[in-house]
């Protein structure tokens, strides 16, 4: 399963662009597909065959991969009604994603895509109606119970806000080893209070029986400023630290500067779905991917995924003039890193039902 | 009820942007607000309060005036709810145009309008969810039996092509009274066929009982090619003509040019909507609209609105560098023409009810 990259993190803040790379795009579709696959059988064979079929992805960015799992999800919906010899669904398609992403480029590349569904999934296919949701998933974007199935991937390690911190996170930008207690705990509590707000909505506006497959950006280790997870940012404030050492940046612009993610352990999204208590949770996986998916210029292409990621957020702070030197440093390091040792980032997903 | 102008003529084609005159846009809602109004009091009077109610608005375009119908009807069923002592419906706003649409500026508009429209409508108001759908109205848009009120205003005279002509419509760019007959039967066999789609599709969406309001840009006369409806066109052909006259536009240019636009009477409207066959009529109005709602520049404010409509249609046909020229010529015939004449536009209005 050393297969999804970077490539996949901005998909729920800022504007940046995904990188066309099909091959990267194939091997996330083989390591989810299986989870989603067994969501959509679960979801049909544990209810009646629903005639209008409401299907969201939340956090769905906008580039080639936007409409990937979502067609996931309508093949596998098609073979089952297909094997079962059933008159196929009205589907209704909610992409989501915060106001600023680029819903016209969405929008102007449905034609197409609907052409190419048509012709792939054959005459049986039943009308699909897409419609664009601009909004934070940590508010209700959707009627109550009127969701089948709820799709988000690399985007709710996303939060709401940066963390309100007590002390400062000193030559840090996200959670470290040399952080203070107090700002991990904040940053833990950010998450558990927007992952609950998301579950309480998604539990309005699913119906019973619903189903949610959510793939984070994580970790294994319960360490929340463990490598696994906090590495690649690690490197970006060791890349901003040498900036202020050769006196480019304020030592206080560093300082006051986090990153408004959190990268959970299984354990903490078990804990949170089992406390708001409207879900059950059928899977809960861990997946662990190489930095260096690509086969050549590794370095490159994570820095590059990583400035699409970083950027939108680092410009406010430290000056469009900056960008260019602090992620030709950024690179530099990275790929020192790269030659030296294996490094993996990990996605849990979990899939649940709404009970 | 001489208030509308031009302005909203670009509602279904093209990414003309409106211009922002709020005294045409406060005199555009004063005249639907009472059809729309009794068409959303009569949707609540005769079917069981809706708990969740579905608006669609078909050709939104992208601008000041896109959310200003919605806003109306919101408010409507905020009145009924309270004075009835009735809890608040949730409200699912579809927000429709071709995909070559801004939406992006209406998503980035959203927040703001939502925050202004709980000030307004208070504490009661229920949840409000926002969603883009791009498509023809000429096709299917929704699942079917989940809308209760349609809007379109200024859309529906769009015709989804231009109609296949046997004669050359010449030295016209629309129906004329010099147009060949068979250019006239073309252009309202192409109005039938369209809006037969357009009620067949919203006939699927609709519940019984839904309700549409739609106005069209049209004419009063049961001659198509009425000056009521057809000057302003004229005078634009007038102005290519000017062009063609001075050598700058190949006169076969221009006969091969012609808008995919019918501005149909009342008693047109009502054919379809009877022939048909899914839809009462509740009421069906004709209004009149003088060209000059300005009180300065009456020329600059209708060729600029004219503009907006006709340049994405004529810059394919006659190219970029000729556009300030056309219509240069076109505001002086404009100028020339109000300073002699009261000059109109028609509106017709249907307010009709899913059976």
């Amino acid at each position: 399963m050393e297969v999804i990259n970077v490539l996949h993190m901005n998909g729920g803040i800022g504007n940046a662009s995904y990188a066309n790379n099909s091959l990267v795009q194939e091997k996330v579709i083989s390591m989810t597909r299986p989870i989603l696959e067994e969501a959509v059988i679960d979801l049909y064979y544990n209810s009646t065959f629903p005639k209008k079929l409401c299907i969201a992805d939340l956090g769905c960015s906008s580039g080639p991969n936007t409409l990937l799992a979502i067609s996931g999800i309508m093949k596998t919906v098609d073979k089952i009604r297909e094997a079962g010899g059933i008159q196929s669904p009205e589907f209704q398609v909610y992409l989501n994603d915060l106001p600023g992403n680029d819903f016209n480029s969405i929008f102007r590349a449905l034609p197409q895509f609907q052409d190419r569904l048509k012709k792939q999934m054959g005459s049986g296919l039943g009308p699909c109606f897409f419609t664009g949701v601009p909004g934070s998933f940590y508010h209700r974007l959707f009627l109550s119970k009127t969701l089948h199935f709820v799709h988000s991937s690399y985007s709710l390690q996303w939060l709401s806000q940066v963390p309100k911190l007590e002390e400062t996170n000193k030559g840090n930008i996200y959670m470290a080893s040399t952080s203070p207690p107090s700002v991990l705990k904040a940053y833990h509590q950010q998450f558990q209070r927007d992952f609950t707000a998301f579950l309480n909505c998604r539990s309005e506006e699913l119906v019973i029986g619903g189903r949610m497959v959510l793939t984070f950006l994580g970790r294994k280790s319960d360490d929340p400023s463990s490598k696994e997870c906090c590495y690649i940012w690690e490197l970006l404030s060791m890349a901003l630290r040498d900036m202020v050492s050769q006196g480019l940046v304020e030592e206080k612009k560093l300082d006051e500067f986090n990153i408004p993610q959190y990268t959970p352990s299984p354990r903490e999204v078990k804990e949170v779905v089992e406390k708001e208590g409207s879900f059950s949770i059928d899977r809960l996986e861990v997946s662990q991917v190489n930095w260096n998916v690509y086969e050549n210029d590794g370095d490159y292409n994570v820095t590059q995924c990583m400035r699409a990621v970083a950027e939108p957020l680092l410009v406010d702070q430290f000056g469009q003039a900056m960008m260019d030197k602090i992620f030709q440093r950024y690179r530099e390091i990275i790929a020192d890193k790269i030659s030296k040792e294996t490094t993996h980032f990990y996605n849990v997903i979990v899939s649940v039902t709404k009970t």
